[in-house]
């Protein structure tokens, strides 16, 4: 039979995301949880049934045995939905920022202020699958990863820890984002007119995902160089990535140590020297995709990592974690 | 010696265009008139001077002499200045859709409220220049027409006049709009990723533009179908309209027609059979493009009309009429 | 155990989507048939099997069992290759033209050539299951619908047969389609700079689609026209459908007449009056959504469609039917 | 009186810019050169002149005392055509990349073959105006530069002369570019449908460009790392330039050390730190735009570049050289 699982603010692109997702899931069953009055609801369709729905309350939780809460809500709204729900027995997966920062002062410091769950924080386990798995599966609180950090921690950090690259000498991630990672808010800086036929670089070594990057690959905040551009395009992440490479690693190496890193990873796909990702090659998949080049002239390393910033940049990764903590495979769902 | 011209509304989309536009021209001086502070202000750049800027009011318009002052404002805000400018001395023009409609009646049944300035409202000049050229050159306030009129009031009438087509058997319009015809103000409708890769029926048959197209080709209301689409672009219209045609006339005399009737404008082009214009024909100029197909089997005749919304379908037709209402040549600043 | 169907033009627009979908599809595997040897094969990806590929030939369906041939080709090599498949015992679904026409006559008129296989395209089933579903279920051979006729026909024919259309009044389609449907060979008409911020009519009343749309719905070449319009989108179909309404029918009528008619059909939605398809709604499914509006001035109805032409509009109708064909239940992979 | 300018490759994207923009210039009147016959010629419109054309010859250029030939065309034609040119008496400027990189053994080491010309090839000036104007005022065979390396020349140059940055460091050039720099030539690469939603690394390292940009910075091979990216835009190049500052330069002074070597220079605006251009900004204009942002916890400084390839990137510039060499005021016809 299958399992209830919550989705609160089902109305945003990730939240949809979810929606979409879990309808071709075979051992969950979505309900679309209420919790602010909004008119818009898309187009009404003849007899059809609509989804059924409930208003968004620690009782409703309980009374239809909800496995599971996903939260795709703003950080202020998860850090004030969480406690209860979790109370209520639910495992919650909340795919803001609230939870991702581990300690109270490296919140204080990326996002101004005092962090309000200071245990709940330290309990939030970080998920991203490919490198905290185990501890993701007994987690009653996911903290799922932002759409930057995912790609950039999946690339950088088998380079750092194979000892290849030198992190002394600095590590720049030019970024690249499509319109949706802005949520559906809007605004004018996501407006057709001001994104169509553009590039805009929004944010420039201070965005709030560096210090997830910085944690999952045991970087100092000297040592990264992020840059966020916002991309006309709906939905993706390329990231381009320069690293200072450590004695004589060639390109075929340095794709060597990413495959045996995620050899057992369904959804990491690592590209033979000369061919790299673009976006069309991971949109609408949960899959991170990971290419190399080599610049012997500078001995500088290229790596680029895409992914789709709604499904494993959100609502997908989100799905791979919630098959890890309800014991279903992996995969279930997102192939 | 430069005459100068106010600007109002001049960061919204058509009164950037009015400013781009006029930086062009050689016998009129810009000038950017203040009306609601705002923040934003776009980029700040290093020993340029800004642009000049008045904070509007008829004492600003007397004491700097401002021939004209061009409203790209909400109706609601044109109805509240223009007799002021008016008074003070100033020619006006008005992109809004406040002055376009000629009868009270008209405003009632379309803007679904009373028109507070009825004796405006009736000496407002309707500044199509192909059709009311005369009249223009002596208006005090010119009514800008809007973007769709412009197009489909140019392609229907002629065929009309001619007695060529069938007015009874209707005339369909199925008319196409970029982005920036929807104006600078967030909203969802306009946001990127609700029109990236999408195309939107946003209204059918009763669009307030409709009642311009009937002034204009002397039709009735059960005459013209009128929708309007949004199209995955910033700017620019086409317009595809169908007729029934009478008698026998082919491709090649419905393209005479045009011809014969817009010999002398500058600003109509009209094609040969066997080619239809395009929005890349007449994006970011003052053209209006005329395109003319036949069915053999059907004796349905379609007509293409392309424009630039915001080039002869605001601001550049503004340009237009100032440019009859001062006494310059038709065409300074817009070839 | 998983049936064998093979897909000839599998990079294609049309064959890597049929590849996409079957991937999905629980009692289908797929097999990549080499017809014409091309150098280009995406990017590679280490440690990953390549899907097994087979030369196609009449010995590789017998030897391996193919069930079913899916032909993504231009319609001289579906000609050329269908009637030796159909020999070595494979049912055969045709996504190009070849076969959609039923007499020779009509191939002779709308591709301008002699059909050089007479008795298949007699046998041929039109495939569109919503019209023709008994007779698809037992055809060796399906002519899969054209993208244009499929989104035009669900919608004509509905209202042709409850009478409340006066096809003398003529129906006009006014169809705008993404740029995949014009295929994946490179041509100056389908290059970026060429479509970006653009659209073009394309085709005026001559559409190779528009016998189809005839045959479906019992209309006469006088009674229709049709026009084909390139939108700057990858995918999906909008098509404006003009029609003088008989007598009294109502939005809320018409409405009506759709969902009695397609009441059973899994991939028809019909929208309130009041709400429009857009492509959106569509894209990555095998949906195809009817809306409707109604002028009461001028007793003219509209009626909007919406496919995805990969999907519904190729390869997912193919999948329909291949699902009819083979046995299975008609929804499996699509949903 | 206007002097005769001819133009060849007047069909392409950078030469139809060249037709755009010399229409506009009221000393300079442009004639088209046929060099090899092609069919399309865009749409006929009725009653107008078509412009006048001439057969390519240096007959040609003599009897119609063409004053310069802008030549945009592929190197190879380049090549060929150039000698004969400025043998028959005209100024040519040459868009491609044929005459760029002073030396044969750049050409060598860059283009794969032996240089046909090497002495046209050490005469040749760089027409990179804010660098070489003097030069460029008494060429007679002028190479207009690449589009990135115009960027990147630009935001490189002033901060290694001013000793800023450390060259040993490395640069890294991250660039984006719009599809119209690619040319008209249809290719699957260019095809809508692959570039629409999508975002390719198309050059790592090794593209032709990097030598233009290493002789005008003075920089070694090891010291540059550039990648270049395909945007879905139509037009426009953004580059990401990372450097490591040396000592303790902040922001404001990086921004200083450009105001000061640009003050004179009437396309090229330096942003004030906080801002950064995008590619609105410079679209359609001959500007090139430079913003600065420092990174006070890495020492790292990016400088964002944006102009219009196909203006200050390809036909804007070659008509600032145009008026160099014809001694017209250098921002003629390009305000």
């Amino acid at each position: 039979m299958k399992r209830r699982v919550g989705i609160v603010g089902f109305r945003g692109y990730s939240g949809a995301e979810l929606v979409r997702l879990l309808k071709r899931h075979r051992q969950v069953e979505p309900v679309l949880m209420e919790h602010r009055a909004e008119a818009e609801d898309g187009p009404r369709i003849r007899g059809r049934q609509a989804p059924a729905r409930l208003a968004l309350s620690p009782e409703a939780v309980r009374e239809h045995r909800l496995a599971a809460v996903l939260l795709a809500t703003p950080p202020e709204v998860s850090l004030e939905l969480a406690p209860a729900l979790l109370e209520a027995g639910a495992k919650v997966i909340d795919l803001s920022g609230a939870f991702r920062l581990r300690a109270p002062e490296n919140y204080r410091r990326w996002y101004k202020q005092e962090h309000p769950q200071p245990a709940l924080l330290a309990e939030a386990v970080y998920g991203l699958p490919e490198f905290y798995r185990e501890r993701i599966r007994s987690a009653r609180l996911v903290a799922n990863p932002g759409c930057y950090p995912t790609a950039a921690s999946l690339a950088i950090r088998p380079l750092l820890e194979a000892g290849v690259v030198d992190p002394y000498a600095g590590v720049v991630c030019d970024a690249k984002s499509g319109v949706s990672g802005a949520g559906r808010k809007p605004s004018l800086r996501t407006s057709f007119c001001e994104v169509q036929e553009n590039l805009t670089v929004y944010s420039v070594f201070d965005h709030r995902h560096v210090p997830e990057i910085l944690l999952n690959c045991g970087l100092e905040e000297g040592e990264l160089s992020f840059t966020a551009q916002l991309l006309p395009v709906d939905r993706g992440i390329l990231e381009t990535i320069y690293f200072r490479s450590l004695a004589s690693a060639g390109a075929e190496a340095l794709a060597g140590i990413y495959e045996q890193r995620y050899r057992q990873e369904p959804f990491i796909r690592v590209y033979e020297p000369g061919h790299l990702p673009d976006l069309r090659a991971v949109q609408h998949s949960n899959y991170c995709d990971l290419g190399v080049a080599l610049d012997p002239g500078t001995g500088r390393a290229l790596v680029v990592a895409a992914i789709d910033n709604l499904v494993k940049g959100a609502a997908g990764q989100a799905i791979q974690n919630l098959n890890l903590m309800l014991g279903y495979p992996e995969t279930e769902g997102l192939l």
